[in-house]
């Protein structure tokens, strides 16, 4: 069970990353794994008029950086030390997207997570990222 | 040799990408190699004070793509099909970045390169990427 | 639905891959999804007495392939143009290595799919791949 | 300066991979970097004729290992924990292949290099890989 609830997930992104609601917003959290979604806006297109990759990047790391402090605790320096992100198709216009992180191992150094990345709306995968995060010795809170 | 110069490079990215400039600005451009320098500002920051992963990965993304316009012209619709980050160091405080891409291959359908990240005024490397980018059959232009 | 047998899939890779049986056998073969298992013998063992990184690569690489021929039928030159692996746990010593293969895309040009591996027995991933093929534009068969 | 010759690390290698000799022989160890050779025979051949993947995979990640034993001594235990590898060309028939290891960061806990590979007499290359290495807490020796 995660250590953190949605709400208490939110607000301590929202203290972190004051930037971070461009981010996307966590709408579910839970054993290991993370759901958010990212409003599209001018500021995330691209030429052709989709989400930019570095766009799906940051949710996907926002996405994995949830779902790990939702198992370890607010440990705001846990930092990402490897990301491989692979697009696949480009994202429906004017839809938002969904990212859903499972994290698949939380040691204590380290921890690797996926990221699979949609368009509401269709089954079609945008992008597939996996991540790893460093986790600190010494942890907060 | 590349078939466009800096201005002109620079021109198209500032065409294309309306919101480019906070994704660095072309310093140099030459045979299969592109440079750009992203000045820091709060836009990119993240916890702690440094430059934001997604920053990085966007400033590699833009620099790979100059590389590759640069070598086979402005094929606006190239698009990023994989991209592996690995991050080594804060970068320093207050320092703009400094990117280096080199093209390692650039074939019909598939370009890859690597782009090695700095701060100004350090040779520590911050961050490393490999791209591929795929290159549509009909070029513009 | 696949367009080939387990049966005729392994036919296909003992012949084209005449060392093949020390990648694996196919022990599952359905849409979009393959699975493989590697018999552990010495050849594969690493300081250590457990399976290798290059032999759990091989078994992702191979187990890919079956995946992506089972959907697109006997491309013997579709080839391998990235992989990406995250090695999470040692192998169970003496345990077979089962692999499982989901495609994520399957393009004209180009195809992705990750690959899980686990010990025989045991839930823990060991290792997780991310893979992409190029396919020919022109195809046998 | 490494603190091993190229004849330590050769007997330290022939002595925990057993099978090592398949892999490659080291060439040349420097400063944060090491440069191996790698005879093709055919216990390393695909479809087709040339060098398979997981033998350049095997490669790069013997050449990483090297490097970096050169730097922090015999720590047998250290650990590929992420391999990223792109494909770009196709080995020439018949030649052997070479790798060259170089460090972009040897940690407390973790190292990352890259290693690219071509085939002897050649400039183009055929492969290019990004790995990171776990370090163990207790180093041997």
């Amino acid at each position: 069970m995660p250590v953190m609830s949605i709400q208490e997930m939110n607000s301590f992104l929202a203290e972190h990353f004051p930037q971070g609601e461009k981010f996307g917003v966590l709408t579910g959290l839970g054993d290991a794994w993370a759901e958010m979604k990212l409003p599209v806006d001018d500021e995330h297109l691209r030429p052709g008029g989709t989400v930019s990759g570095p766009s799906m990047m940051a949710l996907a790391d926002v996405c994995m950086y949830a779902a790990l402090l939702g198992q370890i605790g607010p440990v705001a320096l846990a930092v990402t030390t490897n990301l491989n992100i692979n697009f696949m198709s480009k994202p429906l216009p004017g839809s938002d997207l969904l990212a859903k992180c499972s994290l698949m191992k939380v040691g204590k150094r380290l921890a690797v997570g996926e990221v699979w990345i949609r368009s509401e709306g269709s089954d079609e995968l945008v992008a597939h990222t996996t991540l790893t995060y460093s986790i600190p010795a010494e942890r907060m809170g």
